[in-house]
């Protein structure tokens, strides 16, 4: 275990830099914290960089990650400097790094959801929990999506975000060619007449989902081969983004159950 | 406009008496803030108590609520003093106390929601909105559930707390009532092997969601007429409250509509 106890160490300057989007680009690199995360990124495989534990996190670590850490760098930090790397209330005096990895290669299926410049945190941690739970094979996110490996995001996933395959489409270069091998684009707006459940939503699909105030954009909207809405009987005029992702990737889990 | 400086002032000790739970069941009135939810309160016909505003919220008033409060008392309050009675990180300089109803008398229709002790406040204003865009009854509430008038469920609402009718049903008398009116209790939980959508969702039905952590109460779950899971094809293990209580809610609204 490493000593830190200088704000001038160069691992603790490299490791502030990634508390925000500019870092972790340039690094390629993100921070996770909490035993329960980092248990799941061990358990998904994922590569870990190093791990910085605090005084009260050190006396943990062996208890909760026993088996895990043979092999990786593990530092003790001084608490000043390790309370300016963690984001939560409650710091359990442990974070990890990772890598960002790139898991295009894994893009084995029919079953996509795109996010059109979400940009709550919380909701796209819970979108990204859900959409691993309905099975998805990958989230592709437009520019101007909130980044997912900002802290509440990551928190918000439970770990999905470790599972899921996430591919940034910034030039949409991916979504064509989604389009170009069958697969069909649908978007939701509360101004479309067709309801959701009437569709058929089996097979190659792409189930899309737009910004909390503004909706899916006129470019995405404008590509889209379905255009849905969900039907509100009561009286509220919307739902919140991930409550309407669920809804609709859910019928899509209902239509491909039922269809076997 | 009554002004108010004093901390000593009797309307500004109630107003503070309502910022916790026992001093709002006490009063029977509960704060709201911002002028879009004050608004909407006026709209949905809520009993309307009194407004605060300070020095700011003075110069909007009678832009954001002409015509709403030409018989409402108005209190301008120093801004240390109003400050004490906010709770969000940017608040307009505005709050109305609201008298809480009791909205049993509107309740005609066959679909119900049971929240059985959800604790995040977001998840229950989350539910409450989703549940209104649905068009339930009501929703039942059981002992051990968030306050609903708790200031960060009433902004997760959206509004939709001024209209939906919610029951707090300690002794379950109300749930029994229901079920002897032959109403179905549907509860969901990761262990059944049953998906929701295989069963009839339509007529008189209560759907039921459990607590964060633990699920569904055993007490409730003995109820149940129906016992159900939400297939989750992915490989997340559990899904967030809010989320798994808007896709069986969805489905009863498929159903209903697909049966017509």
């Amino acid at each position: 275990m490493i000593s830190i106890e200088s704000k001038e160490n160069t691992f603790f300057k490299l490791a502030k830099k990634l508390k925000d989007r500019k870092g972790r680009n340039k690094e390629q690199k993100y921070i996770i914290e909490g035993f329960r995360l980092i248990q799941e990124a061990f358990k998904a495989g994922c590569k870990i960089d190093s791990i910085v534990v605090n005084a009260d996190g050190e006396k943990k670590i062996s208890q909760y990650l026993e088996g895990y850490i043979d092999n990786i760098k593990i530092y003790l930090m001084e608490d000043s400097l390790f309370s300016q790397l963690t984001s939560t209330e409650n710091p359990q005096g442990i974070i990890a790094i990772l890598e960002i990895e790139d898991k295009r290669e894994n893009l084995n299926g029919d079953f996509y959801l795109l996010c059109d410049k979400v940009q709550d945190p919380g909701n796209l941690g819970t979108i990204i929990r859900t959409a691993h739970a309905a099975g998805v094979t990958g989230i592709i996110l437009t520019k101007g999506t909130v980044d997912i490996y900002n802290d509440k995001v990551i928190r918000s996933t439970m770990g999905s975000i470790f599972y899921v395959p996430i591919i940034h489409d910034n030039d949409l270069s991916f979504l064509k060619e989604l389009k170009n091998d069958d697969f069909s684009l649908v978007a939701t707006s509360l101004q479309e007449s067709k309801d959701f459940f009437r569709e058929d939503l089996s097979g190659k699909i792409i189930l899309s989902v737009g910004n909390e105030g503004n909706g899916i954009s006129d470019e995405i909207f404008d590509m889209a081969d379905i255009k849905v809405k969900i039907p509100m009987p009561g009286g509220a005029e919307s739902l919140n983004v991930a409550i309407a992702t669920s809804i609709i990737l859910f019928e899509r889990v209902r239509q491909n159950i039922s269809n076997k």
